[in-house]
């Protein structure tokens, strides 16, 4: 530890929120008290919003079963932001980290984070202020690169897959086409999760879109009939994010309502338009003249995805450890980086007979800064599935699932 | 014992599916089994359809742990049906129960299925054929006379609460007007359990539209803006069955897109239509000239509220119960009833100081059928709340929840 810089620290959240970001937070806390370099232990917040206003928690003699309660509970603690931080902003938080002393600086978040983080890195060290600086993984599209599975994602998945267990229980009990829509704007990970509890031949989903495979409308169209036809019902898990060969988001050329946010991409939480549109195009695409209109439903599966108080277990104890991880790379005198979780043992590890296993490892901001990993090719099965490759990576990290009794 | 009618038995599932249905099922089935007087069990398949269609389970000799893993099991194992059956589709299901044979006819379901019940049991017996007939309650929307609440409310109130715990978080870490819509077309017990685990003045959800209550657009609109002012946040339960003094629903006067079902009702469920109408019209009422818009997102929490794989305990087990009662009730010799939850301990009873505790009784099916509960006045609070006594009352029946750390 000799030359370890002595001073102050700040934690901040950042993005989407999960089920298990505050996790995260509390093993950044856990992994700095206590050591002789660290002074005051600050969590920003709103992210970097409270670091440049100044708002800051002291947190650094929080009772332990407080944070053992906020680790436990959804959503983020300190407030949350979408600031995506420029030049100038970033020069910011360098002085509001300066003026309180701070060398140690965590962000627990997505890919613009990260890159947050190198920015603000870089800016310190440049200018001859030593700051140590961690990107802590948090997203639960899954798609930081350098990651088996990030943080929120296996908690995300586990609503996912139970939502469609429900669901193709319920569309058996009362037949129909029915449409979910998943978060997940360029990866289909959450997505995919839809299919972890199918048993049977006849389960749904029975048609998966995945923002990965180019979407063909007439295409999508007769499978569905197809499908309708053999099961007299069907179960489709939509991805939001979901996008012809030329990378134009559905809902723009099926002609549904558009807003855009303050980044100018279209809006896709929030908001039951994907669905509702696509349910309406189905309903005239399967109506025969003077015939019956199918059931045709759609739900938006939303911001429950993100928030809901169940975290998978092996999520919750696997984003305390990337905390701690973050906070000991830090104190070893390493001066920046992110952690990534590598899986060691089970499947999609080089040891697929062995139980589960995952280690973290410490891995280059650049490495994932502003990057996006999307679903790899053997995950998925044609147009509109995913493969039993898939299935058997996700099964161990989404916890104990209610089981399906059948007369 | 004496008198009682040898004969078959059959039993089906009704209206939409609930966490709890298939306990009632296995209740009825577990009722009935090992009483001389009953010969098969059947199960027709999706409700009265598979009665007149002749499309039957034989259950009599379903083995236990079968029954217990479907009791465990959302949505309805036998299908369920959305016919509402005219004087002529009883007459076939009379002519159905007469060619096999069935004395006793369980028939789970809303006050719709208690109607059919009824009026199958009055033709039976109006022709000299004698049927036990007896209707098995069944809503998430706990809108039938006679019950402190019915099978199915509790566990899908204990998916809206754990919602509104984790998405007031969410509001909370990153700020803004969201609108969750709430399942029960003109009930609003199942959105007043939006408010169940608010726990400090800021929590929210801050606005509950309630069925109940004439919703005036203005005066709603002004609320949100104060609201927002105080707590630069505002989450808003809203039922999919608002309407305004005139009865006519929200979404038709507020200038929405409209569809209707088979019934000539405007289409609730299944559509993310009334959210995304409202949170247009929020932010175009709440953006000054030339001003920022407030971020506005809508859910609609849909179809999970009836299938959420994780039931409360207290509906599952009284569930169970209901089934059971109706088929000793039938044995006993009654000829035909509903079977009712009366509280009788704990918060709402007259017992208030005691623990919570429930007992089961026989009631007419007139009391039950075609007739609509409201929520009470005393669980009404202003116009945008419910009373603490709702939620004394709501809080037995949920099973245990997650709890709120807080930094």
């Amino acid at each position: 530890m000799a030359g370890l810089i002595k001073g102050n620290a700040v934690v901040a959240q950042s993005g989407g929120p999960t089920a298990v970001i505050n996790q995260s937070l509390v093993g950044v806390v856990e992994g700095l008290r206590g050591n002789p370099a660290i002074g005051a232990i600050y969590g920003a917040r709103h992210g970097v919003r409270g670091m440049v206003d100044e708002q800051f928690l002291d947190l650094t003699k929080t009772p332990q079963d407080t944070l053992d309660a906020v680790a436990a509970t959804p959503s983020a603690a300190l407030g949350s932001s979408r600031d995506k931080p420029d030049a100038a902003y970033c020069e910011r938080i360098v002085a509001a980290l300066k003026k309180r002393d701070i060398r140690y600086f965590f962000y627990i978040g997505g890919n613009d984070s990260s890159d947050t983080c190198r920015i603000v890195h870089e800016m310190a060290n440049n200018s001859g202020y030593e700051l140590h600086a961690f990107h802590v993984p948090k997203t639960i599209d899954n798609d930081l690169m350098e990651n088996d599975h990030t943080p929120g994602f296996a908690s995300a998945a586990r609503f996912v897959a139970m939502a469609f267990m429900g669901d193709n229980l319920d569309n058996k009990a009362l037949p129909g086409i029915k449409i979910n829509v998943v978060m997940g704007r360029h990866a289909g990970f959450l997505t995919a999760a839809s299919a972890l509890l199918r048993e049977r031949d006849d389960d749904g989903p029975h048609i998966i879109c995945l923002p990965e495979v180019p979407f063909v409308a007439d295409q999508f169209f007769d499978t569905v009939a197809e499908v309708y036809a053999r099961h007299k019902r069907c179960l489709i898990a939509v991805s939001e994010g979901i996008q012809n060969k030329d990378g134009i988001p559905v809902l723009q050329f099926i002609g549904g309502p558009q807003e855009t946010d303050a980044h100018g991409n279209v809006r896709l939480s929030g908001t039951g338009a994907l669905g509702d549109t696509m349910a309406k195009m189905i309903t005239a695409k399967l109506t025969k003249p003077g015939g019956k209109p199918p059931r045709v439903r759609a739900d938006t599966l939303g911001y429950a995805q993100r928030y809901w108080p169940d975290a998978s277990p092996v999520d919750a104890q696997e984003a305390r450890a990337v905390g701690r991880k973050a906070a000991a790379e830090a104190l070893s005198g390493v001066l920046s980086g992110s952690i990534a979780i590598k899986r060691i043992g089970g499947p999609g590890s080089g040891r697929p007979s062995e139980p589960y296993k995952a280690e973290l490892s410490r891995v280059e901001l650049t490495s994932v800064a502003a990057k996006t990993r999307h679903l790899p090719h053997e995950f998925i099965k044609g147009d509109y599935d995913v493969s039993k490759d898939f299935v058997d990576w996700l099964r161990p990290l989404v916890g104990p699932m209610p089981r399906i009794g059948r007369l």
